[in-house]
């Protein structure tokens, strides 16, 4: 709350980014921008020029960049890259903060592999594109699991291209978190998709209607905390207002919609014959919620 | 805007409403309250009952209730329960307004058959559940399509169960931006269901996640006016920040993650197969929105 004009201003921390493909230039320009010193690597030297005449230093190698700073931000294509870059640099001591989307697997797998070597790690999960790193409030964030005490010390650093939001110690949250939001995502473009598909043939105008549906998922999406509630409860018939029995019967006005406006129902048809197999176990009375219990692959007993 | 404290309240216009059940029965209520005369048809009168003791006026049958006024809103289970409900009413001179789910084509077949009994007809599509109805600023609304002077004339009464949005002549447009919504909406509850399934096994809190999940497909949905732009310029390559192949790339992380969790990812395969397709043929480049392509079942030799 105080300004003391003469204060020297904190020094910003130095850092090591490897990968400067789309994001991870996108990254880098954000950190320099605030005043970090950054190394960066790439395998391919020339996607890394650009950066060089932004104030970037260039490492020769990943592990030149790796021994350069004690912090080691890495975002390359998928977990083997990472492994394939840090193979054979000296990770003993350094804070190992992976931006490099995978699944949780991977995400334990590295940490333990790091830690083996030495260096203390967090995963992460980018929940944004690159014209939204470095932008304040672009509404992206980036989700952490691992080592607490990596992400308190460099939380400032890392809140730079985008908000930072810790998830757990696990290391596999974070990507848990971030597949989980980018496959309700996907569901929900599939949905969109269908949408567009069948407006069309009746000269509905495309952009007429995206606000209605903009507005419409908008207010659908609250939903999801009612189904955690019934999730958590293990009462699936808490709080419905549409059960199962009603939305079986709505599905065959969308599919004779489908059917006139000459449009494949192929993306609709898995959740409702998810619906069809849930309500043929007699589940007319719950809320759509309990069909994960038929996602479910493994055996339950393990679980109340 | 000026306020004659001894005029007349302007009466409110008498209807009459065929179909007590969950929805009919909120609709009455709204109507009831806001001081309109209503009477009321349901074919098992036991479902009429409460209604009576709150004030509406019930019909020995659905001929007598169509003759009581000349608004006659009608909210049944589907259209073929429409026509069962008004054969051998007196139809003419009448204003018929079907708050009855159904397809695009339903609703302009049984408008042209209202028309030629000599009534005015409009097709509707409630956005709402019966909580919502009567409720100010619920975010429910009712699509209207059809006749605009039968929209104009009575719009203040339409008014009251919810806000009433007029989305042409065309009969069948109300139900086809329904089932559109409707459509969308269900492939978002297709992809929260794997998203919640996804999550369990690891004991990551339900709870904790649905804010997470709500916020992120709430950031996401506006994505629609931008898919909205690029099918009304026929360039899918518009502004693209995730390409396809980008996208496809990324199915990959969300399969491997089904896998590990457990899950089976029959919700989300159906749309990653169409990515493929539409990647196959040489569209990489294009933004998802370009699959709409490849949901169209009719030649498209008709359209620019
Ligand atoms: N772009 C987005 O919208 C977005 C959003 C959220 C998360 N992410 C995640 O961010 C990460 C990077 O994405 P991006 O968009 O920057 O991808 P990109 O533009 O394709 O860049 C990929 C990077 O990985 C490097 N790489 C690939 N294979 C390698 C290997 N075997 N050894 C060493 N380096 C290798 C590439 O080096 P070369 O230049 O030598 O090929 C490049 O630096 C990915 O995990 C992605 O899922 C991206
Ligand atoms: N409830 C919602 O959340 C909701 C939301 C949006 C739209 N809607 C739409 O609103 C409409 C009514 O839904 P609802 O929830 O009120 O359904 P509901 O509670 O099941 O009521 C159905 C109504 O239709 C009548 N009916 C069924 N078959 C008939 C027939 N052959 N002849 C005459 N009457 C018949 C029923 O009469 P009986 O009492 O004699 O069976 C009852 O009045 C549906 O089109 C629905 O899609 C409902």
């Amino acid at each position: 709350m105080t300004d003391n004009p003469v204060a020297p201003r904190t020094p910003r921390t130095p850092l090591t980014l490897l990968g400067t493909g789309a994001m991870g230039t996108a990254l880098a320009r954000a950190w320099l921008a605030a005043g970090h010193e950054v190394t960066i690597w790439n395998r391919t030297p020339a996607r890394a020029e650009a950066l060089a005449a932004e104030g970037a230093v260039v490492a020769r190698s990943a592990a030149e960049a790796v021994a350069a700073n004690r912090l080691v931000i890495v975002c390359l294509l998928d977990d083997a890259s990472v492994g394939d870059a840090l193979d054979g640099t000296a990770l003993a001591g350094r804070d190992l903060v992976n931006l490099t989307t995978g699944t949780p697997g991977e995400g334990r797998t590295r940490a333990a592999w790091a830690e083996a070597r030495g260096a203390r790690f967090l995963d992460a999960g980018i929940m944004a594109v690159p014209p939204m790193i470095g932008v304040p409030d672009s509404g992206g964030y980036v989700l952490y699991s691992g080592s607490p005490e990596l992400f308190e010390e460099h939380r400032d650093t890392l809140a730079v291209p985008a908000g930072p939001r810790y998830v757990g110690a696990d290391p596999g949250f974070a990507a848990l978190y971030d597949v989980a939001l980018l496959s309700a995502m996907s569901g929900m473009f599939a949905g969109i998709t269908h949408a567009f598909a069948l407006i069309r043939p009746d000269d509905i105008t495309p952009k007429d209607f995206a606000p209605l549906l903009a507005d419409w998922l908008t207010a659908m999406a609250p939903a999801v905390h009612q189904s955690a509630d019934q999730i958590q409860s293990g009462d699936y018939t808490r709080n419905v207002v549409s059960n199962l029995a009603m939305q079986v019967a709505g599905n065959a006005t969308l599919l004779r919609t489908a059917g006139e406006q000459r449009v494949s129902p192929e993306l609709l048809t898995p959740y409702m014959k998810l619906m069809e197999r849930r309500l043929a176990q007699g589940h007319g009375e719950e809320d759509g919620t309990g069909m994960i219990e038929l996602l479910a692959l493994r055996a339950n007993n393990d679980r109340p």
